[in-house]
């Protein structure tokens, strides 16, 4: 492995490097954020209004609490990242109330879709309006000092503890003739977990996240056939029927990628340096679209048809994470190969996903990168996974930038 | 209007009808019966192993309790309407027994999926599976003569009445801030109604189905706009949502021509006749793709982006639907504008759906008409809208040719 100091030398020979962040950072503040905010503020209901349509036109005035508190988390983020812009604290704040007074049932668990006033719409079983809404006051904690905020993210994380670890019950979609647990849980919950240590801190966090990596590479980490599992059987092994064999690229590279943010944490830690990068090759083998670019929705671990019919599409999000991991993995190793991946698939996706009349991205594509529909938000797209992306991308490089200078 | 002998006096002129009836017996017996039985009987377990791929290979070997149905449905059909042949009566006996031995929890809710042996995978809330048992066990009783399953198929059917009514409660999928009633359920009544009639006999079937199609009729078709809701709020307005704005235009194709069975049933009845046929128009005019063809899957009310992403695409039973719609519309009304959408939907989902080298029908295209996946059976699809098109349509052009020559 590399030092930092040596990646960054490699890298400085490349002047592209630099160039990718100025462009992140041109992206996310002249073209994604300013597609969302300010006007997406609901001054009257407090929260988002961000069911929008290409041109920003309102799709629906529904609030989905994922996305809600996936907002303030951003807003929150760059008021404490970027620049202490007066805007995007009041923002936050609109998101934060919103969650706080609206988005819970009587049991103090979260909803899924309230409407506009905050009338409860839909509760589902799963527990991510809790795991956003952690990050979301996690970060609004810090950027507005206010302990009200910080307590709320730290009591809804004990709560998103007790549910990844069984203690707290979710109803269940499943019998238990077969039972199978999924990556999304430990993926969701070390990335829950760096928001926190890294706004607010909280002292359970870098146990449970070194817990959450091993139970991945245990049990979803596939060396054999070099896969990752997006289900597996209690016991780690594959269970043979459609749901167990269904491949999800685009989440197991994000996976990648929280891994690398840790290995980067933990000094550069090379056994995690190479756990994220070995899940990157997997699923990128798997993943990328050797047809037509970009990466494929799901795939079956045993190149069988999935049951989702829609497997092949080009959803945005997969590839604003392969952006962030292939990039990442570059500068935690410099191996070019991932240079060279970074580069295929920036180039695609801000080809084919971005919309240069309106801003920000389309959200689907078919498979052969013709847009599918044209809503920029709706019940699970907003203004997350892309800005993440340009946020991160552009920290990420300033960040090796800066270390390569302080050696 | 015109009747029965005046329409296929015009038909005769045309003699492609007898052909089309000639086309879709070959390819019910010749090619899609075939490539599911009987290969597909689990004589191990009971049930049928329906989870294939194109070529007929598993794929998983669940069984997914609608689609169990739907098989021991057709085989009795076949043996009640076509030939008395013991393979498809002892086809039959196959899934009726493991519908009624494996397929119901302790409490009598019938399970959506469960394993090979019967063990339970998953239970949900809808009652569909009821339904689908109530037409499998009526017409597995008209073909054995079991009173058993005539007493079943009445007791499930008395079952699907509570819940239709609401007497018997589902769990709610949504809160009640919003209330809302889809088309779904009075259409599936309506169909399980008519099968259970014209197999067994029911006397609650008559009155009910004109209950359900006066509902469809109020509540759902909408004149003004030209449309058929598939969702709406309980005194029938629209609801300007993602979910109250879209449209199923095969959905709502394949009520029409329930509707158009119910007239033909009574007479022709001409109110009947006008309510399918206006069903039929305002649907085709929003699901017909004019510029690929065949019929798309969701639309929106006032064509804004649907929240379904792989809104586009052209799956089977759509096209299964739209064939018998509109040959049906051709045969009650005369009116050439049928026969030629018949033609058009005929000669494009052959073209693209069908399966020259293992026989059946590929299940999901992308909007182009680019095979997106190939799997012939999963938990959704399996030997129903394809073979129930062709057998239908077969039988309806014998039967008109039948009451032509009657007069």
């Amino acid at each position: 492995m590399l030092s930092t100091k040596e990646t960054f030398r490699q890298i400085e020979q490349d002047k592209t490097l630099s160039e990718y962040a100025e462009f992140y950072k041109h992206q996310l503040l002249k073209d994604t954020v300013p597609f969302w905010f300010p006007k997406s503020f609901d001054k009257e209901f407090g929260g988002y209004l961000l069911m929008r349509d290409a041109d920003g036109s309102i799709l629906d005035t529904d609030k989905a609490v994922w996305i809600q508190g996936r907002a303030c988390w951003l807003l929150s983020t760059l008021y404490n990242t970027v620049e202490q812009r007066e805007e995007w604290l009041t923002g936050a704040k609109l998101g934060y109330e919103f969650l706080r007074d609206k988005c819970f049932d009587a049991n103090g668990k979260m909803y899924f879709h309230v409407d506009r006033e905050g009338n409860p719409i839909r509760m589902r079983r799963y527990f991510f309006s809790e795991t956003f809404a952690v990050i979301a006051c996690a970060a609004y904690a810090k950027a507005s000092g206010d302990q009200e905020a910080a307590e709320m993210a730290r009591s809804l994380f004990t709560i998103c503890l007790e549910y990844a670890k069984g203690d707290r019950q979710i109803d269940a979609k499943y019998e238990n003739t077969r039972p199978s647990k999924g990556i999304g849980i430990p993926m969701i919950m070390i990335n829950t977990a760096q928001q926190l240590r890294e706004t607010i801190g909280d002292p359970r966090c870098d146990e449970a996240i070194l817990a959450w990596i091993q139970e991945i590479e245990e049990n979803f980490v596939k060396d054999d056939i070099r896969c990752v599992m997006e289900q597996v059987a209690f016991d780690g092994s594959i269970i043979d029927h459609f749901d167990g064999r269904t491949l999800n690229p685009g989440h197991a590279i994000e996976g990648a990628w929280f891994i690398l943010h840790e290995a980067k944490y933990r000094g550069h830690d090379p056994k995690l340096i190479d756990l994220g990068c070995r899940m990157l090759d997997y699923m990128w083998e798997r993943g990328w679209d050797k047809e037509h670019g970009g990466i494929l929705y799901f795939r079956d671990v045993y190149d069988k048809p999935v049951q989702e019919y829609w497997q092949d599409m080009k959803f945005w999000w997969p590839q604003n994470e392969a952006i962030i991991a292939t990039l990442f993995a570059y500068l935690m190793t410099g191996n070019e190969k991932y240079a060279e991946w970074h580069k295929q698939i920036h180039d695609y996706a801000y080809a084919h996903f971005h919309d240069r009349e309106h801003g920000e991205w389309f959200g689907y594509l078919h498979r052969d990168g013709k847009i599918a529909q044209t809503a920029k938000g709706n019940l699970f797209k907003g203004p997350f996974h892309l800005p993440r992306q340009e946020w991160y991308c552009w920290k990420l490089i300033e960040d090796f930038n800066q270390s390569s200078h302080d050696d």
